[in-house]
Parts: structure tokens; sequence; C-alpha cells
């Protein structure tokens, strides 16, 4: 009986943001990013005597239109390893939307190791992230713990995550701001395929970060937070000017979010170790040190209606049990 | 007895952001805006037998520290034109802080225009143009009434604005909203020099601005306002996107300022003309037709609190009486 596989999210601090093969999931320029605990997913998956796939997530059979991109995905999985079985996969889903992370990063991963455990495919932790990555870029990341680089790469075998520090002794803790926004944004795919046609600054952002993930990999390296914090938030909010320069403009920042990254400023001039990172949605991620973030929390909560907020830490590669 | 000079402010649709000079305050690029009714200053310079400059702003005498940017700007005339005499400055400014607009434009422009009367310098406008950008890069445009382009070169001589189109039939209106915001940001000239420095889009931005000027131009000429607009508010926010790019980063935008941003884009799904344009502060200015303007301020009186509204229309170059 093969046994589940565990992955946990990650948090982007080098953003991946823009697709030079949308098929393969090739990124325009290479990324990196923090593995987080406490957010996850597991899964498990078995062969099935039956001509499609059968999808349960928390215990609930989807539909076909709900299961369609798992599908689909499987169906690339035993094109590249030239199976022909199906599978029932069971998923539980550990990662809240009310806590502001997408789950797609942690399920695809988890499914791609799954895959690997239940098919014998015998794939090394390279091999993983490469499958993972067919499913979701930002999963690609997700089978190493700690500070992880995917290189971008030019092909199906050149694109895959590699861990640069699994185990870090670095004092970070990743402060999740969850603020309540009905309005339905611009999905990721359309936002980077805009940012990427569109914004006459498209071009200097592959340099840039280029530039910012040498500048990082020193920073950890040197166990150096406010360095980390600093290169994260430039890179970050270079990425959100790529959505205001597009044709037509447009923003993942509600009010709230302007007032969160007000605060954070605000609590940097009082000298706490606070910075921002923001993906594609109104929700503000601020890296702090064990020593800022009851100040970070309390001053929150003290000035800011309608917000919660949720700690993580520094989390595990894959795990299996 | 010399004639009072009247000058009226206006808001840029192609932005002016960077300065390749900071004494002779030529820019980076040149730049395109609309002159608007309504807000204005009135300067009246007398020549007086004095060692230092005097000056008068809404029939208040000004202190040293008050007027010492008027009076560096006098010497910096004297030096030009080769006078020694000293001037008595009285100036009435119409610009209400309140309305969102700052009043360096119409009141370096007015008092250029009301110079070059006084000493029967005899200045052609685009002399007086050259003359009010020595004072305020944005004053270069209010010589003329309705939409200017002010040229970059690359000397003092080389850098003025020229008329567009003085009197354009164009179906324009531009409301002021005014936000509440006390937090007091960065200055232009600081932003400015923060995003040359520092932003990795700059470079890019060069390229923008000079084919956003093309294109609007052809828009003005056939009076197609919904293109105006879509290139104002395409250059105004890539203005922004500078900002947010900068190391370290920043931003003018108040939360107010995305709700403002949000309103406006609702209403054009709701087939309203209205576009938005910002400058170096949290106000938001809405680019209308006289069709969709009392529709856009009723629906921001009904959906947004602490905000004032200011409407303006197509302004005129200096007057004298």
């Amino acid at each position: 009986m093969a046994r589940t596989a565990r992955a946990y999210t990650n948090i982007a601090l080098i953003k991946y943001w823009g697709k030079k093969d949308k098929a393969l999931k090739l990124p325009w320029t290479s990324s990196l990013s923090l593995t987080l605990d406490k957010f996850y997913t597991d899964t498990k998956s078995t062969i099935i005597d039956n001509d499609h796939d059968v999808v349960y997530l928390n215990d609930e059979l989807l539909d076909d239109s709900s299961s369609l991109r798992i599908r689909n995905y499987l169906d690339v999985v035993r094109k590249m390893y030239g199976f022909n079985d199906h599978l029932q996969i069971n998923s539980t889903n550990h990662v809240p939307l009310s806590a502001g992370f997408a789950s797609s990063a942690s399920g695809f991963a988890a499914l791609a190791a799954s895959v690997n455990e239940t098919m014998n495919l015998n794939l090394s932790n390279k091999e993983i992230s490469i499958l993972a990555r067919n499913g979701s870029g930002s999963a690609t990341r997700s089978i190493y713990g700690g500070f992880v680089e995917w290189i971008a790469g030019n092909s199906n075998e050149t694109s895959f995550a590699e861990p640069i520090d699994e185990n870090p002794d670095i004092d970070i803790v990743l402060l999740s701001v969850v603020i309540s926004e009905a309005e339905k944004s611009i999905s990721s795919t359309k936002g980077m395929e805009l940012s990427v046609k569109t914004s006459p600054f498209y071009s200097n952002w592959s340099t840039l970060v280029a530039s910012e993930i040498i500048k990082i990999k020193q920073a950890i390296a040197n166990k150096d937070l406010q360095q980390i914090g600093e290169i994260a938030e430039h890179n970050a909010l270079s990425m959100h000017a790529l959505t205001l320069s597009a044709q037509p403009p447009y923003t993942y920042f509600a009010p709230e979010t302007i007032r969160i990254i007000q605060i954070v400023k605000t609590l940097r001039q009082q000298g706490f170790l606070a910075y921002v990172t923001i993906d594609a949605g109104p929700n503000v991620k601020i890296i702090c040190s064990k020593q800022s973030v009851k100040a970070v929390k309390d001053y929150l909560d003290k000035n800011v209606q309608n917000v919660s907020t949720f700690e993580a830490h520094i989390g595990k590669g894959i795990q299996y049990f």
C-alpha cells in the first residue's frame, strides 16, 4: 500500500511572474521561496480498475468539472512516464483559503510525490520537482524545505527546483495578513500574461530578478534577515509595478493592502524588523523576526479592522507516512 | 503701471517624472498637459528702491524663509536678463490646496509673465515658458491654454512648452477627487530623484513617454476622449510603478486612492467614460466627458466617505489685465 505524501505551501521571496511556455509552465525567470510549516496538503493515490481518474478532496468526490485540472494533469503524467493506469486520488487540504494561501503549490507537489510512490517511478527529488511543475509553477519549489530556488531552465528537463538551505538557522517568521475583500481579482495566469505581453517594464523585470536572486542568496548565506526582507519587499512591489504598467493597467491592491504597507513602514521606523511581500491578490504577507512578530500583530490588532493574521515558520520538504 | 498676470494650473496627462538637470529643471522626458480653468494665480510686480525683494501672498507679507524660493528665483531671473532692480511681488492664489492642486505651476507661470511685463523684457511666449521653467518644471506648460507639450530639450534655450491646441473642441471634464489623508508624502522632487536613480524600470519609462506623447497627440487631433483617457491613465499608473520599484520602494497611494481607482473601473464597466490620473500625492483626478461627470460625482457621493470633488474644464493661457 502506497504511503501518503505531504507537501507544504511556500511563499516566493523572489516572484515567479511570467511564463515563456504555457503548456510546460516554463517561467521567464528563476524564482526563490521559503517553504512554510502549518499549511500543507496530504495526498494518497491508488490504482483503480477504471477508464477514468477519480478525485476526492477533503473526503468529497469532485465532479467532472471540479476535477478537470487534476485529470488533465494525470494525462500529462501518464504520457511522461508511459503508463496507462487510472488512479483514485484522495487529497486533504490543510491550506485554508481563509489563511491567504493558494493551495496549488502544496497540492500539485503532494500529487506528484504521491504518483511517484504509487506507480513506483523511483524519481529523484529533481524529477518530482519537474513533475510538480507540470501541474503548477509554484509547486516546483514545494518539494524542498527551507529556502528553495526554482531554476528557470529552457525545457521540461532543465526547469526544476534546488534546495538552497533546507534547515536554515535564520530567525524568520511569516505573518499572513488576510483582508476581507469581496472583489474577485484577475487570476495570476491571466495577470502574468498581461504583464509579459503589455508592460513596457517587463524586459527590465528579467534583469532585476537575476540580480536579486544573487543578492538574496548571499543574504541567506549571511543569515541577514533585514537584507532578505529588503530584497523580498522590493521584488514583490516591482512585480506589482508590472501590473500597474500593463495595458490596460490593473492592480491586485485593495485599499487595505496600502494600509498594511503603510503600517509596516511605520513599524520599521519604530525599529521593528518587518517587510511586506504580496502575491496576485490583496493579502499581505509580513516577513518578521521572532522578536518583532508580537509587536506587529499587536499593532495590526489595534489599528486595522477586518483583518486576521496567521503565523508560519520554516517548513520541510515532501514527507511520506 | 504694469498689468497683473494671470496663469492657470495644468494637469499632466503624460507625466513629467525625472530631472536630468536639477538647477535648470531640464526633464528627462517631454510631457503633455491640459491647462485648467478655475484654479489660477494672479501676480503683479513693482520695481522697488530696496536691496532685497519683498513678497506678498494673498495680501500677507512672507517672511524670509517663506519667500526664499521666490527670492532665489528672482536672483536667477536678474542674472538671465541682466538687470539689478529688486521687486515687490503681490500674488493672489486661487489654487486652494484643498482642491488637490499644487500652486507652483500657476504661481511661477504668473510670476514669469509678470516680471516680463514690469521689466519690459518683451519676451515671446516661448521665452516666458523658459523663464517659468526655471521656477518650477510644471509651470513651463501653464503659459498656454488647452493641450500643451513641454519639449524636454537639452539646454536652457531648448526646453520649453508649445501649444498643441489652445482651443480644442473636445468634450473633456477634469474631476479632482480630494482625499483627506494626514500622512505627509515624499516631495515630488525627492520622489523623482529616487525613481531616476534607483528604479530598474526608469530607462523604459523614457521610451514609453516618447511613444505615448505621439499617441495622445493623435488622439487629441481625432478628438477621441476615450483614447486620451486610456493613454493618460496608463501613463500615470506607469509613473507610480516607478515609485513601487524604487530602492527603497515607496508609494503615493493612500488606501482611498485604490478605492477611487476601483470605482472608476466599475463606472467604466457600466459604460461611463472615466479614467484616472494621479500625481505625486494620494488625490485622484478623473478624466470624464460632460455626459459622464454627473454620474461619476453621484457614484462617489454615494459610495465614498471623506472625499470632496472639484470640477474643472479647459483653461486659457496667460492673461493680463
